[in-house]
Order: C-alpha cells, then sequence, then structure tokens
C-alpha cells in the first residue's frame, strides 16, 4: 500500500507506481511548491513530498532515513539532528540562493555535497526594487487608496505631483548580479548610474551600464535613489542607521531588497516620521514577520511581504534549477551549483 | 500703482518694475504652475499671471485686451470669447501637447499661431504606464494596505505569489513617441514587444525594440499586458470594450495612461470584476473626474488621478518648452512647435 497523498501530479503519480516495482532512489522535498514543481525527477526518483506546506522537523527526521537527497527550502531550517538521520544521504539541493539555513560545517565533514539555485533569482529582485522606486516616485499606492475615498482627490496639473527617475541618480549598493540587472533597467529609464561594491567591476562591466565606482560616502550623498543588493554578512549588518540616512538627501529614496537587517530598521522608521529622507520601499525586514510598529504606521514608506521572488515564474524556474542541480550531480557533471 | 499679486519670483518682479517704465509687451498666463517656471518670459513680457490655481473665462476676457500672448493650461477652454477678446493677440502658446481646448479653427482664422509642448511629456508618460505595469505584476498596492493590517498577511514562499514582466508579451497600441519611449523600457525588462499603429514604423526603429506589428485582433489575443498610448480620435474612441477584452487573455493586464474614452469604461469594470482580464491600470477615465462606480470597487484595478504628467521635473520642462516656443516665435524662429 502506498501513500497517494504524497503524489502531485499525473507524471510524477505514473512513475510513483512505478516505483512501487522497481527500487527507486529516493529524494525528500521539504515543502510543496506546484503540482507540476519537480516533474523533471519522479523518473528517477521516488518523491517524498507534503501534499501541502511543509514537512516539520519530525517528519523531515523520521522520512530521510532512506533517503539519498534531500531538496530543501532556502526557508527551512536544515539542523545537525536532520542531517544525522540521512544515513544514506549523499546531497542536499537547496530551493533558494542563501543557504544559511543549512549547517554547511556539518553536511561538509559528512561528505555531503550541497548546491543552490543563484540564477532565478535575479530578474524578480531587480523587478522588484525597481517596482517599489516606481511606486514611490509617482506615489501610486497612496493615490490609489484615495482615489476611492469620496472628494479625497484633487484633480488638476497642480495636484498629486511625484518626480520622474529619468534624469536621476541610482545607487547600487553591491553591484553583483540583481545590482546590475537593476542597472540596466535604469539605463532604459535614462537614470544615472553609481555604485558601491567589496570589489570594483571590471571596465567593461561598468562601460554597460556607464556606472561610476564611489566610496560609501559619496554614495549616500549624491543618490536620489539608493538600492541594497548586497549579501548579507558581518560586514552589512546595520550598514545603513541615523547617521548614513541623515547623509542622503532629504529627497531621496531608499529601497531595500536584500536582507532586512542591512537597515537598522528602527532607525529608519524615525528617519522616515522626521522627513530626513522622502522615503522607502521595504520588502524585507530585520525581526521577519515581525516588522518595527512605527514604520507600519507611515505613509512615505512601501512595505510589501518579501516578495522579491514571489513569482510562479520564478517558483517553478527555482525548483526547475534544484532538480536539476540533483540530475547533474547523478550524472556526474561538474557545472551545477555545487557551494561547499 | 502695481498689483504686485500678479508677480510670482524675485526675476519676475524685477522685471516688473522695469516694465513700469518701460513699455512690455504682455503675456497672460491662465494659471499659476511654480514661482519661477516662467522666468524666462519676464525680460521681454510684462507677465500677468494669477497668484493660484487658474484665472476664470471672465478674467481672462478682461485681462487678454492688451495681450499679444496668451500661454493656456491644456486643461483650460479658450473659446471663441476668449480669443476674440484678445484684439492684440498674436500667439496662444499652449501648456501641454494635446490642444483640443482651444478653438483651433478661429484662432487661425484670426492669423493667430497656436504651439504646443510635445517633448516633455515622453518619459513621464511611459513611466506611468510602466509603473502601473510593476505594480500590478507584483501586487504592490494590494500588499502594502494588508501589511498594515495586522494577521492580514500570510508569509511563506507560496504566499503572496505575482508575475515576472521578464519573459512577457507587451501590445503597444499606438507605437508613437510615448510608445517607444515604453518599448525601450520593457526590452531592458526582457519583454517581447508587439504593437499596432496607424503606420508601420520603419525596419530601423521596430530593429531597436525587436518590435513586431501585428494586427489589431493579434495584439489583443497575443499580449500579456496591454498598453495604450494613442491619440484620441474618432477612431479611437470605444476601441476596447467587451469585444476586445474577450479576447485579450484571461491573465493579462490593460493600461491606459492615453484618454479615458478609448475605452468603454463600465465595459471594462464588467471584465474585470468578471474575471475576464486579470487586471488594469488605469491614469485616465472617459467622464473624468468621475469615475465608474463599479471600478472603484475592485482590487483588481490600480487607479490614479491623471497624472501621466504630474511630475515637478515635466510641470517645469513644460513651462520652459511653453516659454521658449513664444520666445522663438519673437526672435522669427521657424523650429518652434507651431501646431496651425
Amino acid at each position: 500500500m502506498f501513500i497517494i497523498n504524497t503524489i502531485t501530479s499525473q507524471t510524477t503519480t505514473f512513475y510513483y507506481i512505478v516505483s512501487i516495482f522497481i527500487k527507486m532512489k529516493k529524494v525528500l522535498i521539504t515543502s510543496k511548491v506546484y503540482d507540476d514543481s519537480f516533474d523533471m525527477l519522479s523518473k528517477d526518483f521516488e518523491i517524498i513530498i507534503p501534499e501541502s506546506g511543509n514537512f516539520s522537523k519530525e517528519e523531515m527526521i523520521e522520512k530521510i532515513s532512506d533517503c539519498e537527497v534531500l531538496l530543501s527550502m532556502f526557508t527551512i531550517k536544515i539542523d545537525r539532528d536532520i542531517i544525522a538521520a540521512g544515513k544514506k544521504l549523499k546531497m542536499i539541493s537547496n530551493y533558494g540562493v542563501g543557504f544559511n539555513n543549512i549547517d554547511v560545517k556539518y553536511a561538509t565533514e559528512r561528505g555531503i555535497v550541497i548546491s543552490n539555485t543563484p540564477d532565478p533569482v535575479t530578474e524578480p529582485t531587480a523587478e522588484l526594487a525597481f517596482a517599489l522606486m516606481h511606486a514611490l516616485c509617482r506615489h501610486i499606492v497612496e493615490l490609489d487608496k484615495d482615489i476611492r475615498i469620496p472628494n479625497k482627490i484633487k484633480w488638476g496639473i497642480m495636484q498629486n505631483i511625484g518626480t520622474t527617475l529619468t534624469g536621476k541618480t541610482l545607487g547600487i549598493i553591491g553591484c553583483g548580479r540583481i545590482g546590475q540587472s537593476l542597472a540596466r533597467r535604469a539605463v532604459a529609464s535614462k537614470m544615472d548610474i553609481i555604485y558601491h561594491n567589496r570589489h570594483r567591476l571590471d571596465q567593461n562591466t561598468e562601460n554597460k551600464y556607464n556606472a561610476k565606482y564611489v566610496s560609501m560616502d559619496e554614495l549616500f550623498t549624491s543618490s536620489d535613489y539608493i538600492s541594497i543588493n548586497a549579501p548579507f554578512t558581518d560586514e552589512t549588518r546595520h550598514l545603513i542607521g541615523r547617521k548614513e540616512l541623515a547623509m542622503m538627501k532629504s529627497s531621496a529614496y531608499l529601497i531595500n531588497t536584500a536582507r532586512g537587517a542591512i537597515i537598522n530598521e528602527h532607525e529608519l522608521a524615525e528617519a522616515l516620521k522626521n522627513k530626513i529622507i522622502a522615503g522607502a520601499g521595504i520588502d524585507v525586514y530585520e525581526h521577519e514577520p515581525c516588522i518595527d510598529p512605527l514604520l507600519l504606521t507611515l505613509d512615505n514608506v512601501i512595505l510589501v511581504p518579501h516578495i522579491g521572488t514571489a513569482t510562479y515564474e520564478t517558483r517553478q524556474d527555482t525548483a526547475i534549477m534544484a532538480s536539476q542541480n540533483i540530475l547533474d550531480f547523478y550524472a556526474g557533471k561538474s557545472n551545477y551549483h555545487r557551494v561547499n
């Protein structure tokens, strides 16, 4: 007898039935995405996946014992207990680019390969940063709210005035894949690009975006928009707080689609309240899913719930990449996205 | 004695005092923009301008009698009565690209030159269309609202899922200046461009945006996003109604930053209510400033109050262009933006 509720799509069902007769390798997938997200694994693997949501830690520990592969979501903690229970475990294929959810040190000691999925996050995250910039400069959120309240909106050519992105300076903190994807968009909007990175980009890349490398101080003082696209590290923790916000133009906007704790969130809320800067667009929070209570009351900030990669296409592309990493590992290829 | 409340900036004040002693030509400006918006005219003209808002029709008729130039806002009706009262009138410099506010036929009969300001509207209008596309695909307005309501938002990787613009097809109806400015942005977001125009674009322009010329029917059926960037004419009135909306993909979004009556607004509201299409971003309305009551109740539409050109920069650029048209006319130049 088999548990049909671990099955997701018709393709998977077919291969699941096959697996009853032929002993297949098993992959434990911690979380449900879409019905067909992991179909490409079903030919070679018996797939253990929850009907919806995520497996609990206890469920993972129970089910992992005879699995060769764990396909884990970046939001699910994969600690020593789980890894230790995976007696046959050869690989952890992480769904997501960040992999600080995994006890990498212990997995590596055990000789378990870990991979991640860097490519699919680039475009949607840059797109979200750009979306927040646009919504801020043209007051989209505020105007849509007010227009639905009778007699609230004033119409007329000197009413509801915003600013344009065209001709403004975008300062990018962390000009890697996502930062460059944002720069490409901003160039098409005729913005000027300045950036700061640990390592300066090569000349060709700078030329492509007409991007100028500047010090952090110059970035803070010269930018009309600042977008954070840096990884979260000890160095970037609280990179932006009261002091840096005070250096920014009072007309400037701050965008964070990277990690919450790169900004001191309460100091940002205070700066917004006191109009030290014009506004902010925030996707990530210091104590997610909690948000600083002051921030929630302000109308010069746009807040969204960590949706940088939250698109149907990205969720599917990431599932494909996490699955392909597994197939490539078993095919003995070397060009999959191994991180340890 | 002179009326100081017709004065706006220090520069203008200085030249106004000069004008008391030296008889200067007069320009009647129908509406206040910013204090310094028309400074470039003050050296050559005595400027008659309201302290705030707009002159009434009666005020215009009274004040225009000894003016050589009328600088009119595109939102202010300049009818036969006003033009007839302008006995010395040589030029109407319209602030805005559309000039259907002016009785062009009568002005032309009187030998009065009319000019407009096409350039400044291009970038901000395309920017707004792009802003609406971004806000729609990532549910920015809805999420910002819900995140501020305690316990309303669900966090998690399968929550708050949007779609990406990247890889989608943008159908542009009317691929002139504004349409092409939007295409330039969309290409940088890796969208595919199709368009329909009265006249097909030349090969070089098509190649620039990798834009494919298609029939209206194909545009409706193939687009993931449709942006209207066509002028309002007898031909484009109610170009989109129930029939065309039914041809669109149920996942598609419609954007209108052109003129309200190009869409049958109530039929759009019904289509949105019945999920015939996924959503819409609307800046202009059929009976502006009135909005179809059904439309105001829907959460799959983003509504803004005709802000295509409502940015500080555009308001100033337009004032400069309307002023420059006047200076160029008096300098005997031929390359200003004459429309009659």
